[in-house]
This record gives structure tokens, C-alpha cells and sequence, in this order.
């Protein structure tokens, strides 16, 4: 079999690319300049598979990949939580007390607010990639110049840090989904055995009260644990909303194919988005 | 009575600015340059409110501003919905073909995709702020750069329209809070009466199958209407969940009243956030 062929969105050395190589090992890893890029490269064959950040613990689901993921029709086959940790990255030789400047992505920049505010000399420039920071302050090779990214763009590029771990929440996740055809064959590695596994749906109730209480009936009469229930607008209907849930076990498996045999005689639309092993 | 005063994150002509003002009317509208910066100005007392964005249809909830609400005990008194619209805005004279640089909020950037990507020969370039990006290319006076931001950003810093509403999804909402300490007395206007009254809260359940469920029968069996339901990571407890809920219904009336009640009674933790007339 030829090699795993994954997109994912930003430059080499970006928290994206680290997901995928975590969930998948050493796969050829496609970079895509968007999400919509991402998506289409699966589509269109360029990739196998595709692996999206889909929520920080921070700064909230990212609605756009659920909509996309939707659209694609591709399944779920895995998922990983990523802790975001941001280095100073420059030029070797160079001390954290010479930067004037520093380059990131804005979410980057936010996350570390407070490491900057201490630092008011050093103005922030806004670009659109962690990694794509790094390369450009060491092809400048500039010695007061410096990027926020990961350690790993950081070796990538053969910067040196200047200073570790600078985010101001060390409680800062980012959680991809590995995702593909329906009728790929993913698997994503593990160090250890899965703990369990999970499934991923979307859960579409009448508009009224209760209606969200009985459908969740289905999982708790059964006692399944819910890992995740956010409410979404559906575009297009005002004041609907469709659920996204993510209820421990396997869709094949008792409880939870009963549950959701009972969900799609009761809820307007039921739709698996995937079930896949998982530590988390 | 003194005339209020109220904060935004963002430079003069930013969304939040709009948010403000269409809920207070001609209050003083002090910018600020982060979401910190706003809550502390509210803390030390040099803002009476502020005007947080809490979620956006396609980017999802603003966590970190959430979070600061917890954290600041400020109560919500109003929400709001803005339509997110983007315009290409340049000097006078110049057309949209002139253009070979954009500047614009990466999320700005993203959000008209389709309309860049199909001008590969214009370079898009992130920066902090849309209203800041109309400010800084006004100043320069370019004819081959542009900024995308609000039609009121345009207006404020007397740019023109090279096209108007370039975003790819007529979808595009944010939604407000304005947030003020408990005692405040601050009544959001409204151009046609308030159809209803909404109240926020925090919930947190057992982390155990069934408790929420439980829990939202508080609601099920007064035929509350939820408008919104998330569940979201406790920080430093692993695998623990609340949940934001907003409820249809004043806090203070049957039949919420008796459901927080209930809900006391059952749940680990029941906070308010903040019981206010809307439109939506």
C-alpha cells in the first residue's frame, strides 16, 4: 500500500501538522493555505484524509470545520487534544531582551497576552501562520526580530528559543479530528491502548420545550455519557437549532445503537458524523 | 445623570462599536485594545459597561469572553445581533481592479475567501483591527491597497466602496453582551418593544450519565425554551463539564424562577449571569 497521503491547514511546523503526525505517524503531510483548500484536497483525491482543528479550550469550537465536515460527507476516524504551547523563536545568538518586533498568528499573539504587556517595547505584527512566522524571521535573520510558534517550527527552522512556554493559559488545548471517505481505512496510532471510543453526531430537535430533554432521554435512559452537547443555529432557519454531541461507546454496540435508534424515531434528523477509538 | 460610558475592544469604527451603539444610543464609547483592557476598564471604574461579542454563527463562542464575564461578576442587562458585512474600502478615485494589497483582520481576511481568492493579484496582509485597517490605509493615501471592515468604518475614516458586502456567508452574526456591575442601572433601548425576556446562566452537573439530563428537566417540565445550550471544559478538572444555558424568560417569573430553583436543588453549581429584555 503506498503512503498515507493528509492535509491539513497552515506551513510545515504547524500545530496541525502535529496533530496529524500524532494521529497517523510518519504520513506525507499535505499543507493547505485554507480549511476550504483542506477539505478540497480530500475531495478531489489530492489527500486521503484531512486532520481539522475543531475546538480550543480557549477560544471555543471552530464552527467553520464543523461546516465543512458536514459538506464533505467525510467521516470521523479519530481525534487528538493538542496542548498549545508558544516559544519566543530567533536567530541563535540572539537574547529575548534584543527583540523589538515579534511576528504570529493573532490567536497566538492573544494567548500571550500577558507575556507581552510586560514586554510594551516589543511590538506585536500580526501574520497569517505560527509556522510561517518562523520561517520568515530566520530567512531575515534579523537579531531584533522574533516569531511565537511551537517548539517544533522552532527546530524546523533552526531557530533558537528565546524564551519557553510564554502562553498565558497552560490549560490550552486544541482537539482535531482525523477525518475521511466513509469507506477509508484509518486508523490512527495510539501509544498506549484506546481507552474508549466515541461517537460524534449531529441531532436536529423540533423547535419546542422539551424537545431537547426527550431526545436526550435516549442516552441517559441508557446511562451513556455525553462528552460534548453545544447548540448551533442552522443557517438558513432562524431560532432552529441542531445539536452537536458526542456520546461515549460505539455506534455498532449496545447501549448506544439503541439510543440512537430510539433518537431517529424521535428527533427530526440524526446524523453519525463518525465513532472512533479514542484516550480522551 | 452624567452620560454613560461604555467600553469596546477595538479602535473607533470596530463591530463592538456598533454593538454599543446600538444598544446605548450615543453613550461615550471608550476603545480599548484587548478584551483584558475593556473588563478592566468596567473594574477600575473608567467605563460604567461594556459591550463584549460572546459568539459569532460561524466562528462559534468567544470563550475568553466568558470567562472574563466569570470572572469580572459583571451581570449581563442586553444582548444584541449585528449582521458582520465587509466592504473593499480605499481612497477616493481608485477602482476595486486598482487594488494589490488588502488589509484587514484575519478573521475578516477568512471570512471573504471566495472574493480573494477568485483576485489572485491582490495580496491579503493581517493586521489587528478592520476599523484600523481603514485608519492606516487613509493615512497613506495608497491607490493599490484597500482595507475590508464595516461601512461605518469606511464612513468614519471617509474611505469609498470598491465593493460592497464581499463576505461569503450572508449568515454572518455576531452576538453582543452588554455586561455592567450588579447594582448598575442600564437599560438597553430598543427600536421596536423587547419581544421577550432571556436569562444566562452556568450550570454545573455530576459528571455522571443522566445529569443533565436531570437537570434540563427543570426546564422540560415548565415548557422553558432553551435558545442556546453548551457544555464546556471545567479548567484543572479534566473530563468535569459546565454548561452556558440561556433560558426564554425572566429570572424573577414563574415559571424560571421555580425552575433555578429546582435546579439549586439538583445541580453543583447554578450562577446567573444576567436576566435581560431582547429581540431575538
Amino acid at each position: 500500500m503506498s503512503e498515507l497521503r493528509v492535509a491539513y491547514q497552515g506551513e510545515r511546523g504547524a500545530f496541525s501538522e502535529s496533530a496529524a503526525r500524532w494521529l497517523l505517524g510518519e504520513a506525507a503531510a499535505l499543507p493547505c493555505a485554507s480549511f476550504e483548500e483542506m477539505f478540497d484536497a480530500v475531495r478531489t483525491g489530492q489527500a486521503d484524509c484531512c486532520v481539522a482543528p475543531i475546538e480550543n479550550s480557549l477560544a471555543g469550537s471552530i464552527h467553520r470545520n464543523y461546516d465543512l465536515l458536514l459538506d464533505s460527507r467525510l467521516a470521523i476516524f479519530g481525534e487528538t487534544n493538542l496542548r498549545i504551547v508558544h516559544h519566543l523563536l530567533g536567530v541563535r545568538g540572539m537574547a529575548a531582551g534584543d527583540v523589538r518586533r515579534v511576528y504570529s498568528h493573532p490567536v497566538a499573539l492573544a494567548q500571550c497576552d500577558r507575556f507581552l504587556r510586560a514586554r510594551p517595547r516589543i511590538e506585536a505584527v500580526p501574520v497569517h501562520d505560527t509556522a510561517g512566522a518562523v520561517r520568515m524571521v530566520m530567512e531575515r535573520g534579523s537579531c531584533d526580530e522574533a516569531a511565537i510558534a511551537s517548539g517544533r517550527a522552532g527546530a524546523l527552522y533552526g531557530a533558537a528559543t528565546l524564551a519557553a512556554g510564554i502562553e498565558d493559559h497552560a490549560q490550552n488545548f486544541t482537539r482535531f479530528f482525523l477525518a475521511g471517505p466513509a469507506d477509508a481505512e484509518l486508523r490512527p496510532r495510539f501509544d498506549a491502548p484506546p481507552r474508549r471510543w466515541k461517537t460524534s453526531l449531529l441531532l436536529r430537535v423540533a423547535n419546542k420545550p422539551g424537545a431537547l430533554f426527550r431526545a436526550l432521554g435516549a442516552f441517559a435512559l441508557r446511562e451513556i455519557d455525553l462528552a460534548k452537547i453545544e447548540s448551533r443555529p442552522i443557517e438558513g432557519r432562524p431560532w432552529e437549532y441542531g445539536f452537536y454531541v458526542d456520546a461515549v461507546g460505539n455506534a455498532a454496540d449496545e447501549p448506544l445503537a439503541g439510543a440512537l435508534e430510539t433518537l431517529r424515531g424521535c428527533a427530526d434528523l440524526v446524523r453519525v458524523l463518525g465513532t472512533y477509538p479514542t484516550r480522551w
